[in-house]
């Protein structure tokens, strides 16, 4: 190393090196939260789902049937709020929800109801949009309508989803999954700037390769450009959520969501 | 947000919006390779350790003793080498090495010579410097001294290494602890800037706090300024190690294991 000695040159005309210089990078520059679809532990039992959660410093939870059902008692919600109280985290959400008919989205809203969350993460036919818009406005919960890439017939892009409630209550918005975006050859960045005013929660994953076919892959590994996302979201003053939904390794999931979370914690730190 | 409208104009008129604006943040900048010093892993098994450190993407590898004995015949060398070059890794250093009298000395130079090791992280009485620099010109093998903070009376500091060496060959000089430095209520990136010409490797690592009693933590939890000490590394080209010593949850080491380097790639990523 050549630079020790103009750095002590430095040091002693009292000129700041580097590492006298530097910011301190502490500080919480966003405004969103981060959280976890429990999905991601889907062969998990409820309470270890939170006990792994917590492990990597997720504590906003959004539930999905396997971890509470949809048709469970209010003793049962009850059980399950508490375990997640009792662990200091939040329940943001229920779902990936599908709804197929009218039974279906009064059973989504009734549930959310019950167990106090404040967000549907949903995927509604289209011809029920209008139904479910009198539920939102009913219940004053709101439905971010889920982008599942490739294959998916009703909304295979966040622009699919945003076309179909642009016109519908303000509540009605987006779960943009950025790994379904990139799946179908779209920027999500670009796409995320686009449709951000109708956004409450994201889907941050990261996936091999832009092709319908690409795989979950721990975040840093693939080809989403996880700084320019998250420098977006700071820029644009985000304030919703933002879901780890890491689905490869459903066995052994932990290792490469903490893998996830800590790429997205060391991004943060640095931008 | 009312910055969709904005947006929108601006994408209109030709302006470059923040997601179209941005740089590619995948090439490599630092010339540093990332590893992973065993202890990490020491309560388990070569291979198994071997594996968890694939499993994170760390692939150069520091062998402690329990990993690869000092008295082991050239056979069991070559097993474990075998096992190393098999997953596509590379044996960087062995150690850290304790060495209290001229044959244990001799035991780990001969050690590393038979297992190919270019360095060994050690911890040679002061008495034994001398004896010390002879090998390292005989066997042309870097020892890089480790500091281990408050308690340590033989090398607490940086300092305390670079005072004892700074006359000696040049292949002897420093493993830097940030961790034991913080502990030591040193700024890890002041001392890294003061000694990087004679430092060859790093254990990279955080705590809960700057006292002695402070503990191992996953990196970006605790208080050491991990962006600031990336950024003058790469900043100073420096090119040795920077070798992962996760102290905490000996018996189920790997989630923070890997967060912590994902955090680390992370910071990477976007500094």
């Amino acid at each position: 190393m050549k630079t020790a000695g103009l750095t002590a040159v430095a040091a002693m005309a009292g000129v700041p090196s580097i590492a006298m210089n530097r910011i301190k990078t502490t500080e919480k520059k966003h405004l969103f939260n981060l959280g976890i679809a429990s999905y991601s532990l889907r062969k998990f039992e409820t309470e270890e789902a939170l006990n792994m959660s917590k492990k990597v410093g997720l504590n906003y939870v959004c539930l999905k049937s396997m971890h509470l059902p949809l048709d469970s008692s209010q003793e049962e919600i009850n059980r399950v709020n508490n375990l997640i109280k009792d662990r200091g985290m939040t329940l943001s959400a229920g779902g990936v929800i599908y709804m197929k008919d009218e039974a279906s989205v009064d059973e989504a809203f009734e549930y959310a109801k019950k167990a106090g969350m404040k967000m549907i993460v949903g995927v509604p036919e289209h011809e029920l949009l209008k139904y479910v818009e009198k539920k939102v406005k009913k219940y004053d919960i709101i439905l971010a309508i889920h982008n599942h890439g490739p294959g998916d017939e009703k909304y295979p892009s966040p622009e699919s989803v945003y076309e179909k409630i642009k016109k519908l209550d303000k509540r009605i918005g987006l779960c943009h999954d950025i790994g379904h975006t990139k799946r179908i050859k779209l920027d999500p960045v670009v796409e995320t700037e686009k449709y951000l005013d109708r956004t409450y929660d994201f889907h941050i994953k990261d996936v091999n390769k832009a092709e319908a076919d690409g795989q979950n892959i721990e975040i840093g590994r693939g080809v989403i450009d996880i700084p320019a996302f998250l420098k977006l979201l700071i820029a644009k003053k985000y304030s919703g959520l933002v879901s780890f939904e890491y689905e490869k390794d459903a066995d052994d999931p932990l290792a490469g969501l903490a893998e996830s979370v800590g790429y997205v914690n060391g991004v943060l730190a640095s931008i």
